[in-house]
């Protein structure tokens, strides 16, 4: 490729210069990732433009602590290298495409002439098929762009940046060694990425609001209920001010836990059909109008398709339409709807009845043993967790318990109830701890991860030691795949696992003595103590808690959900 | 799904029983893989068979496993769920395709009712597509049937396994939940499938013969180069055959490591063009006739492109196709076309001059200090390996520096040149020596990984305690990515890792005290005890060797083929 007009360039910049200020631009100050001989003559600018290197142990760690960093700064990179990093990456980018969440993947790759040339190159399948890999993450991205063109990189690097965060879901930049450092205008810098929502036709939004309105006053009884793309797509400045105009309680689903403030005094609690707690369930389902803000209604989400209301009461906000009763608004965002009700309505005209009072239920679930179980631990959690946690749930037992926990204000819940990859939570944790440090906030950032789901991402925990992280990790040791054993299985050694020394771990991982705690709890007193402790609440170093459960005891809702997929797997 | 005709089947049994006894006739005694609640159903029939279950840790650590175990006993199976389990396993998986190693995947996924129905579950991108899934596979499978219909499963079933087994190659089978204990035809199973491969044409394959043995008659110091597809398309009898009949000198290439006896008087050494010994080098390229069996001449093969032979004087032997230095002759397959020119050359009128004498190089290496320099260690292997070892090179300083060494007798050698996914090694390992056992062998399994590639997968030294396997791992420690520092970036952090206590993990991944034995090896005499050590020698338990070597010593092949990568990756 002739460098056909750098002469003409104002002031020329490396094509990787250029990527990774946008990236600094939008708030990406850590880049995560695995390094590859495609990859490394760019990793060289992160240091020089003040970005940090992570250094993932694996990529699909890499992936899922991009996963974790952008829900808790809004967006993240990872770089992979052509081949086999970026294919180990695919199901952690499948999942924040599944659960929307906007994770740059780049991709080093051969030169644009080894390409052209088809050379029989390493990482490559050996049929010069240079394409095959780019073609596999087609349907898991938003935005795909080869950046072959110096002349195009910049436009296409702005586009793809903008559509990863407008969408909120994955992009995928491929680019070859040789155009990682061709000149481009660093003039575009100048100006920032457009990463404003395109606003709604006002005709097309005036006639939805004025739908949603006249259901909304005739209610008798109307409920907000709030899911996952409300976080996602960052409604929640406008679920929190609807909430505060109207005065209607208001509800989260599993996937929607943290959207909402549960010290609200309209807060209702978990709503999720038939595993939700009685009063929940009784209140929602009696609702003759649910505004809901972002549904997934998927079948982890709404305990095996349990949900027990209808459609002719339900007013669905998504980001791409509005859909009231059976009537479809296409071309809407829920943002400019939302506000607009939010600005139209009067409240008086409205009936807001209050929903139930939610508390931890301690004291309920304590069966007076000294045994830990499910339903009492959950609970209990609530009374552990402070403001401004950051709480990150594995797939299994942990993102089903977190509905019986009540959170105090600011909590950011993490979990993957759509996508369920286990083994999310732990490279989750290290992206997401890294993301309140790089904010400066330093919050406290707490793992619950099975055994099982443990030990396929184990060796993050060596990424978060190296990078003087301070998360507080509860390994739940019960024996093995319980949500699998709930299913099919209960006592199939297929379900069992080797079993590790999950806190020593820590130190073999290159924790240096006194910078690490390790903690065994078996006891509900021992849990009782630790939770108290001041000095574990300050969480000034990494923590890790071997907590011992029963091998066959779940929380309530796990086996409601698990008999359904049984059911619906044996289905005809 | 209709029974559409149980009553008319003389011996139903289960469609997972069918599958599973198909892949036992072949000869895959365990099954690899993780659970998931869209395949558990099916795993139940695998010890109900007599088959075992291995339950690795990570589905990338399974597929990477299968691989190993393929190369050992002919054919493998991994299972996986749908989506976040295949995903994971896709990198393997493109990397037995890339390397022609055939793997059964079979992804467990949802119902075909839920599937007709769109239905919104766990594990899906959330869009109602259950193929995108299966669409990423199908470039990296040679056979990708969806068993959709009980009355077509056992011939797809058939035919997957067939192909797998004649093109050497992955295939992908997806298997509804409801589809598991679907009813097919028993009977079909007392007919084995037929892995024969499918003869040539005789003409055609006369025509090529004849073009063979003319030139190779006429030729003044013909020479046999073996390469990988040799050993994947199973002509190595062929190959010792024509060795035997011809008297030719025969050299391997990096990929062709262990296709032939190398202390058989022919055997001349490692031919990878300026990476290969000099004697070695200067004679193959003084050939005016080089027969290359299963040649992959990718850059890592070859050092980087740096063979200085001419295709005029080349045969290349293919499992498609023959080439005649400029001529190609499509449609024949290497097996027949040697065995005829087997059995049809006069040997007499062959011109066979010797080839040199290839020695392990110890003394000629010592640098006359304690330090374990990559130039003396491969030889020294050569000293510690015994007859029909089983040896596993990671990616990186081990799969170059294992071109040094001299092999026995009977040595498997397993690595991945051609993809070069690092991490790949330490699941192959667990592969290959449960493939040992499930043969009745129990040769011994000994693995060289280097210390970064080592912690992508390392949890998979796991599985092989719980299946009280006993391999000998050494864990080269040189603090890093020492391939990616020769290609760029020799003391940039992105090449560095995390400071792990490695031999430490062998008892917190579960190891009793007793079964396992760690050592920590830092000169050249420690070097020297341990390879004469009858203990170490007889390896009865698994056994783990941190072996210590400097951070910017790398073999000398490496160091050639990783300039050459550089060059290329910088080339406009």
């Amino acid at each position: 490729m002739a460098d056909y007009r750098t002469s003409s360039l104002k002031s020329p910049i490396d094509v990787a210069e250029y990527l990774f200020t946008r990236l600094q631009q939008i708030g990406v100050e850590s880049i995560h990732g695995v390094p590859g001989d495609y990859n490394l003559v760019a990793l060289d600018y992160i240091s020089k433009l003040g970005l940090k290197w992570v250094g993932n142990v694996n990529e699909l760690n890499a992936g899922y602590a991009a996963d974790g960093y952008a829900r808790v700064k809004g967006m993240s990179a990872i770089i992979t290298t052509f081949g086999v990093g970026e294919l180990s990456a695919l199901n952690a980018i499948a999942g924040a495409y599944s659960e929307h969440v906007p994770v740059v993947h780049i991709v080093g790759c051969p030169s644009t002439a080894s390409q052209k040339d088809g050379m029989l190159l390493h990482h490559t399948l050996g049929n010069g098929n240079f394409n095959v890999f780019a073609d596999m993450s087609q349907n898991i991205s938003c935005c795909l762009e080869k950046l072959n063109d110096a002349s195009t990189v910049a436009s296409q690097i702005d586009h793809a940046l903008q559509q990863c965060w407008v969408q909120s879901r994955p992009v995928y930049l491929m680019i070859p060694t040789d155009i990682v450092q061709k000149k481009v205008e660093g003039g575009r810098l100048k100006t920032p990425i457009d990463l404003h929502y395109p606003g709604n036709d006002p005709d097309r939004e005036d006639y939805v609001v004025q739908v949603v309105l006249k259901y909304l006053l005739a209610a008798k009884n109307p409920i907000i209920l709030v899911d996952a793309c409300a976080v996602r797509h960052r409604v929640l400045e406008e679920v929190h001010d609807l909430v505060n105009k109207t005065n209607l309680p208001v509800f989260v689903t599993p996937m929607g836990k943290s959207a909402v403030n549960e010290t609200h005094e309209n807060y209702g609690g978990v709503y999720a059909g038939d595993g939700s707690q009685l009063a929940v369930k009784e209140r929602v389902e009696a609702s003759d109008l649910i505004l809901t803000i972002g549904a997934i209604k998927s079948d982890f989400n709404t305990s095996g398709f349990t949900y027990k209301t209808s459609q002719l009461n339900t007013i669905d906000f998504h980001s791409t339409y509005i859909a009231v009763k059976y009537s479809e608004y296409p071309g809407v965002h829920m943002r400019g709807v939302l506000r607009k009700v939010i600005d139209t309505i009067d409240p008086s005209k409205l009936s807001a009845i209050p929903g139930p009072k939610i508390h931890n239920e301690i004291k309920a679930n304590d069966d007076g043993t000294q045994t830990i179980t499910q339903a009492w631990f959950w609970p209990k959690v609530g009374s552990y967790l402070k403001d401004n946690d950051i709480v990150i749930t594995e797939t299994g037992t942990a993102n089903f318990g977190i509905w019986e926990t009540k959170f105090p204000a600011g909590v950011t819940a993490i979990s993957q109830v759509l996508w369920g990859s286990i083994g999310y939570s732990v490279g989750a944790c290290q992206g997401a701890a890294l993301a309140t440090r790089d904010s400066g906030l330093n919050r406290r950032t707490i793992l619950f991860v099975g055994d099982g789901s443990f030990q396929l991402t184990a060796q993050e925990v060596s990424t978060m030691i190296r990078l003087g992280l301070k998360p507080t990790i509860f390994v739940i040791c019960n024996d093995g795949f319980t949500i699998e054993r709930f299913i099919h299985g209960m006592n199939a050694d297929y379900n069992d696992i080797a079993n590790w020394h999950f806190k020593d771990l820590v130190k073999v991982f290159g924790a240096k003595d006194g910078s690490y705690k390790t903690f065994q709890i078996k006891t509900k007193d021992e849990v009782n103590k630790l939770f108290v402790d001041p000095e574990f609440n300050a969480a000034n170093c990494l923590q890790f808690v071997e907590l011992y459960l029963p091998k066959e005891d779940a929380p309530r809702a796990l086996k409601l959900t698990a008999e359904a997929s049984a059911t619906r797997n044996a289905q005809q």
